[in-house]
């Protein structure tokens, strides 16, 4: 057999995903409201001929033929270990069981977003009962070896297991916990003046301003409106980011259009070479998060990012003239116990993710049922944050992820805060540090770093191989806790 | 077999063109510039599928299972005959002739441009000494019963030969031409206190109107802006029109938007129980074309549908209030022979197209030579329209459709003008004049009349069987003439 086929095979299930990402991209941005429906059938039969092609017997016989042929070069290599690994963890999973879980997780997508909205947890809880049946089952096929929360994980961050993320959060915990606690002391900054009326086309000049700024390349992107920010494309020659506009807070529209051109870059500076092979996205979640992490937090919320910048947000909303760049830093880092994660500052950001984290893995080892959900997420939020919510909607029915099945994915948002960490530390070793580079305005020093260390491998690499051969070193939390103590001391007077 | 399974064949083939018809729009609209060569990749690679699945051996199976099945309902029994059209008429064509064609075709197109844009047809013409060649044989790959051009005719209406064509339209010419000659005496009306500087999202706010008032549904469709206007999409609930916006006219905008909103209208009122069928879809070019150019001319083109909302015309655009409605329409009524067909005003436009389906004809009788075009064309404009390009920028070379392969298409627009004079009359015979009802603004009574005895047979009836249980009549030029000698009569007191 020739390796030309394999290319052809690989080609065409990426052409496939290429339709499917852009329909999904219409479905959130575009598409007219009665097209939702013919719309998602077409995603879900394009979908459904991608995941057999990765299941089927052509697979097989291509591992089978090239899986020891040392003629294969680097990329071909990877991409057929990468087809061998999604083969092996979907081959045994029976096509009824896929079928049902599928259609079951779209029903309770929909059940969630009504009883979110009536504060009625009572009604998605059975339904969030059969997920979780549903993924032990799922797991079981997958991997009987393994326990059935790290086969989820896997499914974000291949190759970290439940013990090691629960030491690693247990080590940020203990950074972050006392640092939120000296905090909550202090007097909290009056920010009132940065509220106003900001309309939406001069937020999107603003938005694309500032897209460039960091690096975004719009011949090969677009910045549009969806109710919830994504990033989605086909990399690099087409990565689209959105945003949302919040009339009263531009904060919302800036920091989340800053997250996703982080996510952008990432995906944009792929090396070409990796198109049409599985390999041309980024390696995981938890690399991307770091990325998107970096650029909104580590560079967009440091005072010296804004100071060369901060006329500009003045000339687009002259309101902003009257407020000096101080209080606006200031403002963009204040630090308070809050109930929703999305809002959430920087610092505490890390305590929502680690209390789902929590709670994932205790509901699948059985130690907490669905049904006792709600109070372990309040006992939880009161031991980390403080604060109680008074309602469901504001509480365990927050996000969306356990409706729609994905368990496992929340570790990767604060797994990202800490591989950000570890990479901001190592280019500051390498070519300058970020106060400096941001001053001088060489926003493409840190691109390019960023790009020839990280975002070119596209999927060559696992995030372990990647700090290892960037940071020569393991996960290692201790640079996003030196960043916070030191940051935070500064900004609070701590 | 089940018809289950001839159901989930053509829903899968249906999904396969929903998200190539997507990534089309996608491209022509929103795609980002460097995009463009792996979005084509993606266009090939399901538009290969989707024609794979039209000659496989599972459709001749379909064919020889359900041909005579009498208990299929009407729907199914039309769909399968389409699918039985579609395999025979593709099934005896060599891939590598396919192949071939395609690629030569894509080549084309790019020499095309530049020849264009160089004023240079010498450069051009093997490509289409080339096309010609290949429609050839591809053609008696078809039908090697049928002469070539008629095959090629067939493409686009079916069942309509050349020799039918040309009766109609020796017909048409018969009825326009003095027409033209009494108009070209009359003094021409000065329009030039239509042009001005109109903002591109005052155009866009106009056109919506516009759109909205005619009957277009903006919950199963959307406006957006192109190089050159189109319609598509997946009818009927997600129908995308386009337009562009001139700056200094605001008349280009209008009447494309008017004309893509007489195809949209079409597709957006098929009926839904065609759907995931292949019978989802205008039935032909012709009968399209009648549809949009009815709205665009017929009704666009009438005072009468003015008068009502000749106001909002001033409300977003002031310097409108000085100009009246009298002068207005006749200024978007001038006749004038003219060099470019889509700038061509409506009676004269029926010529660029006569002009075309002649040499067309005679390029594949073996009457004219490729070599000879450049020529023929300036001789036929001299003869119709009695003027004559000084470029072949602005004579042969001016339209894509040969340089795509499109041979055979070109009559369609004529063929849309003759139904839809035929459409209009009957019509009025049935629910009131066309000035009654424009001046009561019951546009909603037009859109229903069309629905219920065109729009939404989708292609279950042929555009014959559409004429006959219309207008119970066969073809008949003379419809269009009259409202033609009727309309011009007066506005230019001939």
């Amino acid at each position: 057999m020739k390796v030309e086929l394999l290319r052809e095979y690989m080609s065409k299930m990426c052409d496939l995903n290429h339709a499917v990402q852009l329909m999904q991209w219409d479905l959130k941005t575009k598409a007219p409201k009665n097209a939702v429906d013919t719309h998602i059938a077409a995603i879900s039969t394009l979908s459904t001929e991608s995941f057999k092609m990765s299941i089927s017997d052509q697979v097989k016989d291509f591992i089978e033929t090239f899986e020891h042929d040392e003629k294969l070069d680097d990329i071909m290599k990877k991409s057929l270990k990468d087809l061998k690994r999604t083969y092996e963890r979907s081959k045994n999973i029976p096509e009824k069981l896929y079928n049902e879980y599928t259609s079951h997780t779209a029903k309770s997508e929909m059940v969630w977003e009504e009883a979110k909205r009536n504060n009625d947890f009572e009604s998605f809880r059975p339904y969030l009962e059969k997920i979780v049946v549903y993924n032990k089952e799922m797991a079981a096929h997958i991997d009987s070896n393994q326990n059935v929360y790290d086969v989820m994980l896997d499914n974000f961050e291949t190759g970290l297991s439940s013990d090691k993320i629960n030491n690693l959060f247990e080590e940020l915990k203990k950074g972050i916990v006392p640092l939120v606690e000296s905090i909550s002391h202090k007097e909290r900054v009056d920010d009132s003046k940065l509220l106003g009326n900001f309309e939406e086309y001069k937020q999107k000049e603003l938005s694309e301003y500032i897209l460039k700024y960091i690096g975004y390349d719009f011949d090969c992107g677009r910045l549009d409106k969806s109710e919830h920010p994504f990033t989605t494309g086909t990399a690099p020659y087409d990565v689209r980011v959105t945003t949302r506009y919040d009339k009263k807070d531009i904060k919302s529209c800036l920091f989340g259009v800053i997250h996703e051109g982080g996510h952008g870059i990432y995906e944009q500076n792929i090396s070409p070479s990796l198109i049409k092979t599985p390999l041309a996205v980024g390696t995981c979640m938890g690399i991307h998060e770091s990325q998107s992490r970096l650029y909104e937090n580590i560079l967009g919320k440091n005072i010296r990012f804004w100071e060369p910048i901060y006329s500009k947000v003045g000339e687009i909303f002259p309101e902003f003239k009257a407020i000096e760049l101080e209080l606006f830093h200031k403002a963009i880092n204040i630090v308070e116990p809050s109930l929703i994660r999305v809002e959430a500052d920087e610092l505490t950001y890390n305590l929502h993710i680690i209390l789902r984290f929590e709670l994932e893995k205790d509901l699948f080892t059985g130690d907490l049922q669905v049904k006792d959900l709600p109070q372990a997420w309040r006992e939880k939020m009161k031991k980390y944050l403080g604060i109680v919510p008074k309602t469901d909607t504001d509480g365990v029915l927050q996000d969306c992820h356990w409706a729609d099945g994905s368990f496992g994915y929340f570790p990767s948002y604060a797994l990202g805060n800490i591989y950000g960490g570890q990479f901001a530390a190592q280019m500051e070793k390498e070519v300058g540090t970020i106060d400096y580079l941001l001053k001088e305005q060489r926003l493409d020093i840190i691109k390019d770093w960023l790009r020839n260390n990280i975002h070119r491998f596209g999927k060559m690499k696992t995030s372990a191989e990647l700090i290892k051969d960037v940071c020569k070193s393991d996960i290692d939390v201790k640079p996003i806790i030196d960043y916070y103590q030191n940051k935070y001391s500064r900004l609070y007077h701590l």
